[in-house]
């Protein structure tokens, strides 16, 4: 399977060619948008979500993540392989949180270059090809490098902000779930949440948190927009206690 | 054929969840979003949309089906067999209007579930799987039960309200076409719309209702946005006469 | 590939519905959405799109073209052949620059009619059927037509407006980049914009235009919202000096 994530949006034309380049040069493989809609720049946001979003798809699966305010200058390209899967992408820190959490990683600067390659869109000239053809069974000229050039340090293990508000107005954050206990109380500006196992056990109209289905620490309303009613937005700073 | 129908909205990281999922588990079939942006937890306007807008599949299609604020409560999932087509959703009231209008209809409870079920995203984990064991010709362990306790009685036979605005302001009714005459005035506030067959035939600038083309009344304005000159929103609540 | 062009906008069912029909009909046959959200009824703008987010396409593919504001009146249907694609439409001019610019080009009206034609998308029951006919190979009954009727001879070789906002607030208008020095001056209402190669290169918070990666003029902001900054909309008149 080929996957999209990226922060192009739903809107335009920007999805429609990386799938247009995906099916014509790998035209075996399924793709699906795994997550389209990333907040616009937000790198470090983005890495904090690549690992939670893209652990239910299949072994052997390629994502293709773009999120690259920086296209156009030098920065690497590269491709990751962590545990059963293979990430093609921009190196700015968008795959260092995937990195350290994985158990068997390698990383490979891509050296390749697309003959026609535009100064604003590598996702479709040259990320998309270099994931169609790992999808393909090829192998790319591609040089190993160090992992720990790509950890991003001053990163902490779990970033306690808001890094999306969905469709609902749940506000997800990048706190991992594992991390708390259900008996804490999670802090926005100057409201407070419990914890709640599901939206049917959440009282209407009253903030709550809970383990979103992908494991991260989110802030929900039963039958309401949580985002708005506690004036969440993405970076949105949260404390648990 | 599967279709996905469910208020996720095209925004965010679920019905690329979804489509993985069915993509994974049944590759040979192709998956199409007929209804991805249902209004919110709104079972009732989902319930008269699902016949209208899945009348179209093709024979054999697998329909599944997520508007479903009470998941992670103990609410049955369902498998509905109505005419040609195939339906896999929450026990909610969701299907009852789909049942209503089907010629042949069976309806089973499924008991099957996943090994690993969150609590709030059963369209990924319970729905969708349930749908490409379908799609692939499987059968999963399910009891039919009596139709007659799905129907839902005091939902009346078409529901007077506006159930979607679409992005260029057209507002859909749940009203059929087929129950009213082409001479008749549709009151919306303190508005009235008269029919016009097409947009064509309609005056720039002024509301008029006609058979929209899946056979519901829709209240439209040429080259323009009807649900915002008329102040029009889901829930709206229309009259005829 | 068939690949869809239209201003349906992502929300709805309206692209679900084009999407089941092609690969119900032509099921081999990849389905991508290349321009889904173009501006509503803009038949001009989407006009001079249309060439310039079509040219990536695999040779031989089909292109459904739905901006149709005429559905339902009498209004011609085509299918034009240009250089090594083929597209189905409405006969309103959105064909036009595409036909100007095309070195090898034939226009043909259809005149097959499916057995169900609703007044209001004929996407769905007319050009999607014939999109998908010939993307299987096949010959549907058509009359060739005279190119030079279709020329729109009013319309500017390029049009100096805005034609499509983004979803990060990127103006892309419909001048090619190829027709202007990147030495020269962009004026939109009072504000003026000089040319970066990339966002990388530009000052944050200061609008500058460059050549999109699909060979237009594009007015944007590194980190920020370009339309907003410069109050600018789809129609916003442009100058060049």
């Amino acid at each position: 399977m080929l996957a999209i994530f990226t922060d192009f949006g739903v809107q335009g034309p920007y999805l429609g060619q990386m799938r247009a380049v995906l099916l014509a040069q790998a035209p075996a493989v399924p793709v699906v948008d795994i997550f389209p809609d990333l907040p616009p720049f937000r790198v470090q946001a983005a890495a904090y979500l690549l690992p939670a979003y893209s652990q239910y798809l299949p072994d052997n699966s390629v994502c293709v993540c773009v999120v690259d305010p920086g296209v156009g200058t030098n920065r690497r390209a590269l491709v990751v392989r962590a545990d059963s899967r293979c990430y093609v992408g921009p190196d700015n820190g968008l795959f260092s949180i995937l990195i350290r959490r994985a158990v068997d990683v390698q990383v490979f600067e891509i050296s390749w270059r697309p003959e026609q390659l535009s100064k604003s869109f590598h996702g479709r000239d040259l990320f998309a090809p270099v994931a169609a053809a790992i999808a393909r069974g090829e192998r790319l000229p591609a040089e190993e490098i160090e992992v720990t050039r790509l950890l991003m340090p001053a990163w902490p293990e779990d970033l306690m902000q808001v890094v999306y508000i969905d469709s609902y107005g749940n506000a997800i954050t990048a706190l991992r779930a594992c991390r708390v206990s259900q008996d804490g109380i999670l802090d926005v500006g100057k409201k407070s949440c419990e914890f709640r196992p599901t939206f049917g056990e959440a009282e209407a109209g009253i903030p709550f948190w809970y383990e979103n289905s992908n494991g991260l620490v989110e802030i929900a309303m039963s039958n309401g927009d949580a985002a708005e009613a506690l004036g969440l937005g993405v970076g949105s700073v949260i404390a648990y206690r």
